[in-house]
């Protein structure tokens, strides 16, 4: 069996845990060992295409520690600064992660969180990945000077297509090294929905090489967000140490539970607070 | 008549001129002078919200030199350079004004078109604005080192929105001043889908005040592109010295036609090619 094939088995395996609910890999249709069918039906529709795995998700209890998984998102363009006040007053009454903003907000914040657990996220060379690498090395340590403890920057997805895969390591390994400097996290965005699988899988490998703390699905800019699929595909390429951020698109407890069992130990969402309420499609 | 009235009363007329296909403020309807009843289509239509008027535009001869209006663009994340190469060869091919590329991509771009007349435009602050401005004057200063001549730069929206115009303003200046320091240009995109007619207009008197060359429309990533309206407003609000750049969702010589009509100096577009040759709704 090839190394795709033991990944396809695999991530199969995690997706069928996610559909039934639970991490023993049963199908929530024969509720029994599913090796055969279950397996089969899954595996025919990664070979179609990840992107097109849908499934009704069924989950248990939502865990007591949820809004501690949650990075509450404010990157929209027009975003104001009283409305970075009341992100942070939002995350402070809920308890989430972090608050994830732009670079030029990352002072207010800060000075917003302070004696919180509360951390301050800021992103790199977003939403595009398209920048010098000089340049996103600066913009990390300007927001990490500031106060900002965690760094989500986008990757050069260009030079991974044209498999330039030294740059893009070294682009991502400059920016792990200054957060490292500080002691502070790096998460870095592949942006999966422009990647086919195989790249997926070398982006998270380039991302482990370069020593990140955390790969992450989306920008929410992008063309789509997170995946149960990309999720458990993510989580097995880095294996269990390593943290995987589920983020755009995810609006509810639901999507959220389902992101964490497929491997998520971060969710970045501009819905947390419906998603620790318990919101449905609605909240 | 209030100063509001007077620029609506001015864009009106310019709106009826590219109805009307001809300078003189002619009406598509009545082929007279229509300071009536077309003028009061035209000012509900602007009363009740600019994104929607529709016309049908009509134009004469294309420019003999609309190749020189275009900034052939190539600004999408998963860009590689081989297609960077393939731009830079089309615009010499077709004589564009320039290229417009991420910033990662700008020393190959320069390669690729040193000797001829066909400029490299890089983008900064691209496409949220929401950077600390002593990035973008790094960002903006590493494209002009290594051979970029025009820089097109966003302001900050959500400072903008709060009306924090000195702090908006300085940010611009900024950019426009490293941009100085090397005889390039510096265009200033406003994002005029997120915007009020209020606040476009304010953003470009920030942008003219602040020194730049252009006021642009749209970074082509936002909720809309370029519309008559907005460039006929625009326009009108920095008089006719400064430049005017009508990017995002241009993709037909009429399309191009109408915008320069409208006041438009320059066109940002990916389909330049279409655009100079005579590709209609298809091309």
């Amino acid at each position: 069996m090839t190394e795709r094939e033991d990944l396809i088995e695999a991530v199969t395996r995690r997706v069928l845990a996610v559909l039934a609910g639970d991490a023993e890999g049963e199908c929530s249709d024969c509720h029994g060992s599913c090796a055969s069918h279950c397996a089969d039906k899954v595996r025919a529709m990664v070979d179609e295409g990840a992107s097109r795995i849908s499934y009704n998700g069924r989950g248990g209890e939502i865990p007591a520690d949820l809004a501690r998984y949650i990075d509450h998102t404010l990157l929209a363009p027009n975003t104001t600064p009283s409305s970075i006040d009341r992100l942070c007053e939002e995350a402070l009454e809920y308890g989430f992660a972090a608050v994830c903003v732009n670079p030029v907000w990352v002072r207010r914040a800060v000075q917003k969180l302070r004696g919180s657990k509360v951390k301050v996220a800021s992103v790199v060379g977003f939403p595009l990945g398209a920048n010098a690498t000089e340049t996103k090395v600066m913009e990390a340590r300007r927001a990490l000077r500031e106060g900002a403890r965690e760094i989500d920057m986008v990757i050069n997805i260009g030079l991974l297509k044209e498999r330039q895969y030294d740059q893009v390591r070294r682009d991502i390994a400059r920016v792990v090294d200054a957060c490292r400097e500080v002691g502070a996290v790096c998460k870095v965005i592949i942006e999966a929905a422009l990647l086919t699988d195989e790249e997926k899988v070398i982006a998270c490998r380039l991302a482990q090489e370069a020593k990140a703390d955390f790969v992450k699905t989306s920008t929410g800019f992008g063309p789509g967000g997170a995946t149960v699929y990309d999720v458990a595909l993510m989580r097995e390429t880095v294996g269990p140490e390593m943290g995987v951020k589920a983020s755009g698109g995810i609006h509810t407890t639901e999507e959220a539970k389902e992101m964490i069992a497929a491997g998520a130990t971060r969710i970045g969402a501009s819905a947390g607070i419906s998603i620790v309420g318990g919101g449905g499609a609605d909240g």
